[in-house]
């Protein structure tokens, strides 16, 4: 096991890039997709269920645990890996994307935000140093910049201005972080969709000097075409020889844009929040297992498939507990998208080390467009 | 594997037995605790889960089943074993309990109960010849006889009359049964805490036949004392050879106290519905996981415990995760209590057939009584 945070790039097939993430918690191949483990539990899943789907790494949210149970608690407790029972990396965001979009209350300043608790109204102050003192806490194999997403719409001024706090800030989380052997600082590159501006962003990140970079700002509801505008060039300002992060993203479609952009890393609640929605994804696209045409049917969601869900139910079996609101629909469901999108993950990894990504992407894409199975 | 449906009774301690049924769908060992899966699925757990608790055989409401997905449908799909990926043996109720608790508008009438849906007001008839079809399209091992249970509190009149209905039903039951080599038939005994009326019953279901029996009518609210004052005489009425059933019992306690007064199997909602509502089983009695008092210990559930809920959470966790209404809670809690319930199962048919039975609950009861381990 590597004592220290590294990242070796082992192949590339046209701006995409597939390698290692090493780390003394484990190896991270990528590109790699993140389940998110928001309250320290990927939703629905044993977490060693969640290593048999292929993840390598979770993302938990520094924001929800501090406010439950408490990062001074889970330190106690021996840190987030022992706590959830995850031995294997874990990144944590820096809170500072979920205190705008859920915490009650909230004041912004050059020293950090002040907010109350979505949870009780408890009062709480997030600033790079408080943001890097919890993600130390926690025991975060990767940690994030405290940053500043700004809410769309906003002016160009707007994101100017937002970016270049969060550069202050970025340089705050870095001095504040210091120097912990195999642990890893990310900066976070914002600038909204105006060139100038990433570029000034990541100029100022390479300044200061991180151990990956995040694509920020991103998957906030610009949509997928203003997204994949901004990953043309954006990912081509940062260091080659560092893991590229793209925050919040995404549906199976934005993943395979965003690798074929140059990305290693990305994280969403997607698999697991449409699992408990009903919402299944395969190859052939979304399936709706609410849908009453899949109540006789006794094939599996995806004949392809070798998780559970697949090899052991019926479509009907996964319509009737669906619709029965029994907890098992949730935990198929769940483990079959997070079993979707680590395979998806290993045939791009693949596909770009055999120099054939462009293939798989038609592919892809064309098995896609067939929409789901016939009904019976 | 046993072609036919068998009982060897290989040990008595007292009252108490030890012994073995054997299916076409694997062997039971007795006393046996059934885990309730009523919608075609144990709540919160996966069925291999279930099975690595140690559990032999699950239960499944015909009155769930019937009225969502459909006898029928699970027919269609291949029966309930394969439904719900669970290849070992099930026992299924008639749905003659849930039809009078749970249904709406419903006809008592000597063919059978006419009643209108919980699920959507569909109206549907239960009668003996429907309860043994549906049982039968659901593929189940052991079938049990379509009765009555009548409603507490009840004259003695009433129970009588009730006891009677039920064994014409039993008699119907087993005419439309038919011969069905490797699926058993249980009957019902009834009348209350009534000797005369048990007697009666026994002796009318002796005649008719069955390859096991249940003693119905108690669980239903009457209380310990009084359901250990008919068990203290009513399983000497049935079959030494076949067998013995108590229904829908129970708490820890109750199960001892059931075993040492001869039954050999029982089912019940408790260990999973508990699980549910952050109650948990372990041999110092009932912990509540809401207390504030757990969100702070690093100890798990029961330090003697080898279930994964035990094995590699602490307190604190189940207590956040149960807090945070995250469905991991439900299910570390439920795996733990069908793991609690069947090591019970275990210790007491051990304790059986080493002869030592008054031992081993004298110290249940010496533990027990400890109360749940000191704060921190």
């Amino acid at each position: 096991m590597a004592q220290k945070f590294g990242f070796e790039l082992k192949a590339t097939d046209g701006r995409a890039r597939m390698g290692v993430i090493s780390t003394p918690r484990g190896e991270i191949r990528t590109p790699a997709f993140m389940p998110v483990g928001t309250a320290a539990t990927v939703k629905a899943m044993m977490p060693e269920s969640v290593r048999a789907t292929g993840a390598d790494i979770l993302l938990g949210n520094t924001y929800h645990l501090m406010l439950r149970p408490g990062a001074e608690r889970i330190a106690r407790l021996g840190g987030l890996h022992k706590f959830m029972n995850w031995d294997r990396p874990i990144l944590t965001d820096s809170g500072g994307f979920q205190v705008m979009s859920l915490s009650g209350l909230r004041k912004l300043t050059e020293e950090g935000v002040r907010f109350s608790s979505h949870v009780d109204g408890s009062k709480h102050m997030l600033s790079p140093e408080r943001s890097m003192e919890i993600q130390k806490l926690l025991g975060s194999d990767i940690v994030m910049c405290f940053d500043e997403c700004p809410a769309l719409p906003a002016t160009e001024a707007e994101v100017a201005k937002s970016m270049r706090l969060s550069m202050r800030w970025a340089q705050r989380s870095r001095d504040a972080f210091g120097d912990r052997p195999g642990h890893a600082l990310f900066g976070i590159m914002q600038g909204g969709v105006t060139p100038d501006l990433r570029a000034e962003s990541a100029e100022k990140l390479r300044e200061i000097g991180f151990d990956g970079y995040a694509v920020g700002g991103l998957a906030v509801g610009e949509g997928q075409e203003a997204m994949f505008g901004v990953l043309d060039y954006a990912p081509g300002y940062l260091p080659e020889d560092r893991p590229r992060y793209l925050m919040g993203v995404g549906k199976p479609d934005d993943i395979v844009g965003a690798v074929e952009r140059g990305i290693d890393m990305m994280d969403c609640v997607l698999p697991s929040r449409s699992g408990r929605t009903g919402q299944a994804w395969t190859p052939r696209g979304q399936v709706n297992i609410k849908n009453a045409r899949h109540q006789d049917d006794p094939r599996p969601l995806d004949e392809s498939c070798g998780c559970p869900a697949c090899r052991n139910y019926s479509r009907a079996y996964l319509h009737h507990v669906f619709k029965s609101q029994e907890i098992i629909a949730s935990m198929l469901l769940t483990w079959h998208n997070l079993h979707y999108y680590q395979d998806l993950m290993l045939g791009l990894r693949d596909a770009i080390a055999a120099g054939q990504l462009s293939g798989f992407v038609a592919q892809f894409h064309a098995t896609r467009a067939q929409g789901d199975i016939e009904p019976l």
